[in-house]
């Protein structure tokens, strides 16, 4: 559809084009080292198809020169015969995404040609300076028959030209999504207003679409996604209660209840939290907004010093602001 | 100053008549029934007062006819001598509140004259239909000599029309400030837009300002504060962690990192945080966004329901939706 329909969508609308990536294995794989059992994922699976969900990320394409399997739960390498284990031939709506990070992917070899695959969507996530090299992965998954997004991530760290820069170089390569990427959490949703503005237009301009995935530093991963969809950016991420690194994602129960699109339906996610997301949590599992992640979020830091504070159980927040303003 | 002159606010505006309310004695006491020792309240009160926060509510003044001071924190009542054991004479910039409800509150005789009290704003708090008596007790406060505010409660119920005329009632009267009150944590940002446009257009026709008290079943409640200061709302109420009934309100401390005006600095919060605020938990207080009030937000119930859930220890999450639909 034309998104000039939906340019300005309001509260009622109903736009056929917003769609919903669901990535808690992917995200909240960060949180528990991609531990989750495979009744999780199939239930997972099982729970996005019956809500509506539109595309399910599995987790990570990492590279095992780079990474020990033996380290990671699976979820961070993906394997093809993993994915199959739970999907089969995934003969469902619901489409299957896969991230491979810039430099930390073989994806050379580990991305097989899309007819051996049962992955639809392959997700390459780039650091700004990272540009010419994702585009050389781009443009070898759209090959081997792919539809294929890109992430800049931190993009509350790179500068306005910089930024122009690399979304001009990606309108022209061959991707089909561009994601507009909060990573610390950091912006405020007349911010979003703005960035999400500015992707649509050169989206636009060059037939493709444009993602938002947030995060909770402050509490705003919601709110920063659905000032987004107003904006006309149409993949939504959210994960299951939340659950990603350090302050997590856009809650996916929320956002689907949200959505007045008719397809949508938030009841199978809160069955699937009342059978595994309590548990999980009493397992150890530690995420969601919390102040050390307020702190790094206000002050544009990567979660990573907020992560260690609370692993070792400290509270002397007032410490940790002095130490996060020393490193700016 | 004019309101126009901020009347589309921007992120880097600094606006001398936006000012900070914090509410976390009277809305937090609501979850630990006002049971707050007087350290706690003292350095609240010095926080306050070096974070530049403008207004700090003490709690209710509570009927002691309706209810027996032997069940309830001194907070619930406000005694004049139990404020004035705390902040003194209270020789500093930032005031005194206290909330009085309609119909729970012998306000004839437990709000004295201004000249023989320490309290600066006395906040009725009000249901639609209740709007004639709350003009007769902010008509009897003005004359006492105090600034007043009304609070009109769970807007999301009323049908525009009747908002309307509660607003003109309002508009007549004597009354300094109207609040908008998302009692249910019901409200998306882009109702609060338009919701704050409406009250805020009335408001200026007479002469009186406007603000806002959110509740964050949704995690919207920072994004729905600075969505309505930035439609000319000037009076923000936020909570310490935002401790309040059910999910809770805006996060004091993300609010002050937000505003721009120099003279608000988060760290005495921050500090008052980890003195008190972990040790409040520990010691059982339970407050905060959680997928109950999600529910009742979602569904637009009172957060009553989702309370006594969390309290009963249940996590049959998808029975407590059916019960709150077969509600409605």
């Amino acid at each position: 559809m034309n998104m000039e329909d939906c340019s300005k969508r309001t509260l009622m609308d109903y736009c056929p084009d917003i769609k919903v990536m669901d990535c808690t294995l992917r995200d909240g794989g960060l949180v528990n080292n991609f531990a989750f059992t495979d009744e999780f994922v199939k239930d997972l699976y099982q729970a996005n198809i019956k809500a509506g969900v539109d595309y399910m990320e599995f987790g990570y394409k990492a590279s095992k020169e780079l990474f020990d399997p033996a380290k990671f739960g699976k979820w961070k390498f993906c394997n093809e015969e993993d994915i199959r284990a739970i999907v089969g031939e995934n003969n469902s709506p619901l489409k299957i995404s896969v991230m491979a990070d810039v430099g930390r992917c073989d994806y050379k070899k580990d991305i097989l040609p899309k007819k051996d695959s049962v992955i639809d969507l392959v997700r390459v996530a780039t650091y700004i300076h990272q540009i010419p090299t994702a585009i050389e992965m781009i443009e070898d998954f759209k090959k081997k028959g792919y539809e294929v997004s890109v992430n800049i991530m931190a993009v509350s760290k790179v500068n306005t030209e910089d930024l122009d820069a690399g979304l001009q170089l990606l309108a022209r390569s061959s991707v089909d999504i561009i994601y507009l990427v909060d990573s610390f959490g950091f912006f405020y949703p007349e911010q979003i207003t703005k960035l999400a503005q500015k992707y649509v237009g050169i989206a636009e301009d060059s037939g493709k679409i444009v993602g938002i995935h947030a995060h909770n530093n402050q509490q705003l991963a919601f709110a920063n996604t659905i000032e987004a969809c107003r904006m006309g950016v149409s993949l939504l991420d959210a994960t299951v209660s939340g659950m990603g690194r350090g302050a997590g994602n856009c809650f996916l129960e929320a956002l689907l209840s949200f959505l007045k699109n008719p397809k949508y339906e938030e009841l199978p996610i809160i069955r699937f939290i009342e059978k595994h997301m309590l548990k999980l949590k009493e397992e150890g599992a530690v995420w969601g907004y919390d102040l050390p992640y307020l702190l790094t979020g206000i002050l544009n830091s990567h979660p990573s010093s907020a992560i260690n504070f609370i692993k070792e159980n400290r509270s002397d927040y007032s410490n940790l602001m002095q130490e996060l303003m020393d490193m700016e």
